[in-house]
């Protein structure tokens, strides 16, 4: 089933202990579709400025993923100039130009009203909100934030909360959202206040699934326990850029590819999540994500259960 | 087969955000010799003091351990006072008084020489190697160290590690005695350096095992891939001090308790170290790691394994 996901289309430059990359195509929404795209259909809606050209339009369709709500607009895309030099876990931000995003009114084209699945990726909450309306009939819609929106907008943000299947976000922000510095209280009462499941990335050490009450309505077993899924430990880590967009992509993508949601589906798309935003990091920018095969996937899907399990 | 430790037995004075606890009995020897009684004899190897009274000797004999390797001199225990008031991950420690530990020269008993295997908890890596020499025939020796001496007894700890099938540090301890920031090169660059494997403690995000070429030299299946185990997120740590003794405990004394390690039960034995990990962290001190049963730590291990595994 399609996903449909709104979020950054951007221009990023980076520069980390491997090295640097200028003006790489980025954005949550890039890596979220490419990252997805190997699962199922995907389609975008973001805005971008002049710079953003055929060439780059082309990464998207190569990998199939519908651009039709991608707005052309006069100015230059969103660019984010970043570097990881002392803590590959966090970047330090240098330059931030919204550009066009600043007056960003996404709206959802016809052709994507039928989308089964939306991902409202880390923008403006106020965004999330407006294409969520768009959009009353999907069958699930997860979500993404940031300290700046927990912190300066948390009343805009509380509200795309209460309508989320899943939230996406790391431990930092868990505990940011939930005022509380122990991990699994933060999740209980971040699952109180509306999504029904939380996903908490810990980077170089996995994530970890947290279900409330209704999210498996179906099954007979509630899922009480959480759930995590391991990271595979790297011996480099060229970009961390996207990695969590990566995983987002591909958990949900593998979701998507699903006619039902059990628990044992919503597992193992932790662990495609993993997969995706490991090889994420292989390379700077999406260049890993442009060119992989499902194969490729599963045998590293493969190495994520060996590394993981008894027997 | 009875395992023979050789760490420090102390009283802690604790403060964490939970509450406080006055001059617990503590130690690595201590939290060690009791995870690990749930699974094997243990032998333990330690000085104490006059403060050292029958009633703390009681709670290690109450759980089968043989004391008689605990020499008691004129003078204090080792004492030592922290706390975790601002991050539960690192103490911060206010006093330390090695007192009775200062001239410490451990020597095996006669009754002890027929232990098959040997922990070399945490104590300076001469004192260590010291043990190591006097028990030439043991089938597998693992150990722990710190900071403090990857700082500034590097040349002694290197001997230890020439000799052990298997250390157990916290990622800092890894990478600081590897001098790479990255933990798999880290791990790499240890093995290199003797031990057969390295187990690296991640504190509420589990372990990862590395191995070596030599650890299952039985084996046709060389285990090439790094292996990892949960940690299990709990809703409250009240005190976290003796967690990774604990998890070296659980560790060792279930694999003790088999004729034979392969890979399998290398892997069970990882699980079972987080399982004691997560009941030390339950109560002050030893407390919780007092009254267990075997029941409760194998329904434990198997929420472990729910909460990691898929189908």
């Amino acid at each position: 089933m399609a996903i449909l996901v709104v979020g950054s289309v951007a221009f990023d430059s980076i520069e980390t202990p491997s090295g640097h990359a200028e003006r790489c195509l980025g954005g949550a929404a890039t890596y979220f579709s490419l990252a997805a795209s190997y699962f199922t259909d995907v389609r975008v809606i973001a805005v971008v400025g002049e710079d953003f050209t055929a060439a780059e339009e082309d990464v998207l369709k190569r990998r199939g993923v519908d651009t039709r709500g991608i707005e052309h607009v006069a100015g230059k895309s969103f660019f984010w100039r970043g570097s990881y030099l002392k803590n590959l876990n966090e970047a330090q931000t240098h330059e931030t130009h919204l550009n066009v995003f600043e007056t960003f009114s996404p709206s959802v084209p016809a052709e994507y009203a039928d989308s089964e699945f939306l991902f409202l990726a880390n923008i403006d909450p106020m965004l999330q909100a407006n294409v969520r309306k768009q959009m009353p009939r999907v069958r699930m819609v997860c979500g993404d934030t940031m300290n700046y929106w927990i912190n300066d907008h948390r009343e805009n943000l509380e509200k795309v909360l209460t309508g989320l299947d899943g939230l996406l976000i790391n431990d930092g922000e868990a505990k940011l959202l939930a005022k509380d510095a122990n991990l699994v209280r933060a999740a209980e009462k971040i699952l109180a206040s509306g999504p029904k499941s939380l996903i908490v990335k810990h980077g170089e050490y996995g994530a970890t699934a947290f279900f409330g009450d209704k999210l498996f309505p179906g099954e007979t077993n509630h899922v009480a326990l959480p759930f995590r899924a391991p990271a595979l430990p790297l011996s480099e880590v060229v970009d961390p850029t996207g990695a969590g967009d990566s995983f987002a992509g591909g958990f949900f993508g593998y979701l998507a590819s699903h006619q039902e949601i059990t628990p044992a589906t919503f597992k193992r798309a932790m662990f495609y999540g993993g997969v995706m935003g490991s090889f994420a990091v292989e390379r700077f920018g999406t260049e890993r994500l442009q060119a992989l095969t499902r194969e490729e996937i599963d045998r590293r899907f493969a190495l994520f259960r060996e590394l993981s399990h008894l027997d």
